[in-house]
């Protein structure tokens, strides 16, 4: 018996795994695919790989490269004396048994970390040989002459910009009114602009009806049928939880309603009580055991499959948390103090609130922007397109949120990052010594 | 009478009149040449334009846009109905007056802010025609095919980085034993290394004899003679404080040994006691005035003719505490927390004491290091040399310093300089999120 199951072996798993074995617990981690999960083999790296090369073909010869390095560099990893790899699909049989084949494992504490698929739209001609999602798009020979992307999201924004660069013709439909809708929406409109110039076509509030003969049908804000040709289409619409084959219902678990494990804010799984589910819409699952259905303290689902932060790093972080909760440590990790980073060209980053999501919220707040165009770096770099808005509690106080554009955006955020979460003030954000010059001052010319 | 004086429009000088201006004072501001000083015109922008260009060629034609781009900006902005711009070389009559050709001007506060000469090594040969300083280098017209640089410093490892890339043959001579002397020695050795592996040729440890018939002599570290051609040759051995022409003699004021003007913690002049100058090796200025030879708590000196540190963003931070304490606002500038930059390829960049400095000074700490190999962002990026060294308190104390090489470096930096200013440890550093992929994880990396 391990003192700790992990079931997947992505970013939130593996991480995890090596943070419990170096605090000395007794590790069993299972995967099914290949360790590092979708983040490493078929999402973040592989993208970033494409953003960074200067050519489609570069991009395709280095992608198995990179892959293959990191994902034999957490292999290395994974051979701690602590830990145990199980190649295999892990299902419960119960709250602490994990069945793989044949072979079961028991453990005082579980963690599920088996990460998300991608969600395509249920539209007619979705399952069209040229339709693609982004593990997809990464698995293509040729470059298509004609992209289209479905979804203004961050999938679909890093892969119109990368494949925009490398020549492809790009069109992107959106059903919302701007693209990145977590940032904030005056950032986005000048990103999406920046990237129109650069020759990509958005469609905004367009919905897609049909996928037909090489071509994406959509209702125009106009209410009017529109259509744009394609040699690939990329459906960028979402991820959602991975949880089929689990037998979680044998836990008594029921799923929330976009498919997510429902989890405390330790990250512990919530059962709910049979009368709760009587009254709300998911149907009590038929062969739950009798379990006290309160939380389980001893079970836990990080990253993508609980729904909450769907961001590597935020699997990571959940599982430090978890770790430290089993082993009596205390921490102070800020999970509302989750940064972000979209790399198109140029980047984008943000960390905290957007200015919509303040005044929605009604806080009070005050709103500082600077622009990458008096930089006198970002001038010397000639990449003068950028923006920083600051938001603070008013009187130049607390900050509480960066959205950002521009070169080295995901930096320039991760600063900020450090700031918010150590509670600090603009005034001591701009009485910190900044290097001239580097595109970090930005943050201090905030007006 | 206006109620501050700036000499100079250099980054300090600038700045300063604007943060003054901004906080209801009148300014009166004078400068000789060109508005943004040295670092705007002949130092930092144009380098790094030069950094930031794929050609010789392309450096020479940005190089004027970028500077005059950014010089018309501070223009605009010296428009500030609280400050009156003058064009002319500024000597002190009294301490409250000074003259620009027939005129004079008087204030209640009179900041200093000259900056600093190139300063050149008295050998024989230094004339030639073909020894430039860094001004020198930036006006070239055609690249030079062997360029021979005297100083390892940040100017002469900057223009050696950019010139190999460029296609010069670039060979380094350094007196001392390693490159860049205020980075951590196994940074600076690595990084070195690198730009050995990228063709350019360092002499260290060795002393320039002579420079003649487009040979630069020296004595290598075994004491023999040896030579290098060049075509053109790179003097950047330093810097010394601009002070002619000030008439300081008429204040009282003794130069300090290096030519800088003594300041004390707020940056206000230091006069030295007649019956001190007799006993150092500083003669009493025959003309000194009989002033009471105490600090002159309206007369301050900022930026580079302090030979604090040589730094623009520091003249910038001495200035806005000078411009705080006239105002009587108090501040936490913290001065031992100064970062700077080297824009090599890859580039470095430092906070806090090198583990030399810790070692020599007998402080108590713990290194932490870890390599951009392991990072999924540099992996993705192909840009995999780098190191980081973060030195902290025992026990995983309050974070002392960083010193970098890799990609980034500067901006990974600049949120280490967060830390270390709030005075945060190294687990508040791993418990802040870091975005996934991005560099800045190398940091909570670190073993």
């Amino acid at each position: 018996m391990s003192q700790l199951i992990i079931i997947g072996a992505g970013p939130g798993g593996y991480k995890t795994a090596l943070h419990a074995a170096q605090h000395g617990l007794q590790v069993t981690i299972f995967e099914q695919e290949h360790v590092g999960g979708t983040c490493l083999n078929v999402g973040c790296i592989p993208t970033k790989t494409f953003v960074h090369s200067v050519s489609f073909e570069e991009a395709i010869e280095r992608q198995p490269q990179v892959v293959e390095q990191l994902r034999s560099g957490i292999e290395t990893l994974l051979t701690h004396p602590n830990i145990t790899l199980v190649r295999g699909k892990a299902s419960f049989v119960d709250a602490h048994t994990v069945r793989v084949s044949d072979e079961t494992f028991t453990a005082d504490n579980i963690i599920i970390a088996t990460g998300s698929d991608s969600k395509l739209i249920p539209v007619p001609g979705i399952e069209s040989p040229n339709v693609v999602d982004s593990t997809g798009l990464l698995n293509l020979d040729t470059l298509p002459k004609r992209l289209c992307i479905i979804g203004a999201g961050v999938i679909g924004m890093e892969f119109a910009s990368v494949f925009n660069r490398f020549g492809a013709e790009v069109t992107v439909i959106e059903f919302l009114k701007e693209c990145l809708p977590a940032l904030d929406s005056d950032i986005a409109k000048r990103l999406r602009k920046q990237m129109e110039k650069e020759g990509i076509t958005f469609n905004l509030q367009c919905g897609v009806k049909q996928i037909a003969d090489g071509q994406v049908f959509f209702e125009n804000k106009k209410g009017q049928t529109d259509s744009v040709a394609a040699d690939i289409i990329l459906v960028a619409t979402g991820r959602k939880p991975r949880t089929e084959g689990l037998n979680l219902e044998a836990l008594g678990i029921t799923l929330q309603r976009n498919g997510a494990i429902p989890v405390d804010e330790h990250y512990e799984v919530k059962k709910i009580r049979n009368e709760e589910n009587k009254k709300g819409d998911a149907p009590a699952p038929s062969n739950s055991l009798n379990f006290t259905f309160s939380n389980s303290p001893h079970l836990y689902a990080i990253g993508d499959v609980n729904g909450r932060q769907m961001l590597a790093h935020a699997a990571e972080m959940q599982g430090l948390h978890v770790v430290n909760r089993i082993l009596g440590i205390e921490d102070h990790i800020r999970f509302d103090v989750m940064p972000a980073a979209i790399f198109t060209t140029p980047e984008a980053a943000c960390v905290g609130p957007s200015e919509d999501q303040l005044k929605e919220q009604g806080t009070p707040y005050e709103c500082h922007k600077s622009f990458y165009r008096a930089n006198g770096k970002a001038l010397a770099m000639n990449e003068t397109e950028g923006m920083v808005k600051l938001c603070t509690e008013p009187g130049e106080g607390r900050i509480l949120s960066a959205h950002i554009f521009g070169a080295h955006a995901a930096d320039l955020v991760q600063e900020v990052t450090a700031y918010i979460t150590l509670g600090a003030t603009l005034r001591q954000l701009r009485e910190t010594v900044h290097i001239h010059p580097t595109l970090s001052e930005v943050l201090i010319e905030v007006n």
